[in-house]
């Protein structure tokens, strides 16, 4: 069983269509390449009541919980507040956060700043050494920021505590339609069963019509159903293999 | 009160990070410029039970579903079955869907090709004088599928149905970080509690770091709050406003 994850991505910019949601491609991307399988994203508003509401079953039902957005010092930064709230605990001031606050603005720092340090109780810092601001923990949930540059570069100095056993990927472009070749397709997940077997019409390449995408943790395994899938596709079906 | 939205993308493409989703970004902005507030986005695999479990809720919280996805011939395709479990209806095969495979595929026509007219019990086709295939409704629930160029096509012939009290937007360009203006925005928002008040930081660009929206479906109410705004922001704060 590989771990999973949920991501919730928390913001009103995202949902009123002004922001296009980049962190749940980049924390998939990621989170596949280390072995992790992500099983949810959910997009939802910056409410304190409904962020408790929602992040209390992600974390119950996924090994791992990944936040963006709504951690910054304005009145739609209602991320912490809602995950306290949710979790039934008091948002606290993080010793540690409000220190690098202080140390940050000096004279300048003020109630919008100082909310940056509020963290649900029982908050951990991960990540300090290598980071201005190292990311909040609260169990299982990673609390990031929204704008992705920050997202991109906390989540690399963290990611390998999240690493498991890789999922190995080979492709198959198909000159075929996915009308012609279902039928191979089903034969072949009755011989290999546990194969996650991917099947993506192309429009507007000439050289292909289906992208199928044959993956498994086990090589070998994916190996048998690629060399099962290549024998019963039909004659000069293949338009190229790639393995990764 | 707007009529509101839940989006269902229905991929493992997606959340495998093999695929960006582009639909919930297209569905978000279509959707707002039609005055509908989209309330929640949810990726979820290609699962049948599961597919059941999420959109039913859904049905029931908002006003109009829309999912993209998992609509083609292959064993991946189980968005239909999806809602007919969830429903409790049984999966049938639409007449005048049957009818238009007959017509495209002539003797070519499979099992495979088939599976395209299966429907939920009770599902109605709409569009259908303008588009080669139809749009699936079930109840409440618009199903597309998850090729963006379809869903772009099919989405523009149905949209105006869709359509409500549209939503008018200001956006205020700010030189002044939002450790500065937070306490502006915040008392913005006393005296205009019923404003859509939003306030994201912006790397990268020397010339402004926040980009403030204010939303409104009451645009008398807006004018009002955007003047109160440029009126209480710090002198010389302003880089540039923009209205829509």
């Amino acid at each position: 069983m590989s771990k999973t994850a949920g991501i919730v991505i928390i913001g009103n910019e995202v949902l009123s269509g002004k922001t296009q949601d980049m962190n749940s491609y980049f924390l998939c991307r990621e989170l596949r390449t280390l072995g992790v399988e992500v099983q949810r994203i959910l997009v939802i508003p910056d409410e304190i009541q409904l962020i408790g509401k929602e992040i209390v079953p992600f974390s119950r039902q996924w090994d791992l919980v990944f936040t963006t957005g709504g951690v910054g010092p304005t009145h739609d930064d209602v991320t912490m507040a809602g995950i306290a709230h949710g979790f039934g605990v008091k948002l606290i001031r993080h010793y540690d956060l409000e220190r690098r606050l202080h140390e940050r603005h000096g004279e300048n720092i003020n109630q919008a700043r100082l909310k940056m340090a509020e963290v649900p109780e029982g908050a951990e810092l991960i990540g300090e050494g290598s980071l201005y601001a190292p990311v909040v923990r609260f169990h299982n949930v990673y609390i990031f920021p929204g704008i992705p540059k920050i997202l991109h570069e906390r989540f690399h100095v963290i990611k390998e505590r999240f690493r498991d056993t890789p999922f190995f990927l080979k492709i198959v472009y198909v000159k075929e339609g996915e009308g012609v070749i279902a039928s191979t397709l089903n034969n072949l997940l009755v011989s290999f069963p546990n194969l996650l077997l991917g099947s993506y019409p192309v429009l507007g390449d000439p050289s292909f019509k289906v992208k199928v995408t044959l993956e498994s943790k086990d090589e070998n395994y994916l190996d048998q159903a690629l060399k099962k899938l290549l024998d019963t596709l039909p004659r000069g079906a293949i338009h190229q293999i790639e393995r990764k």
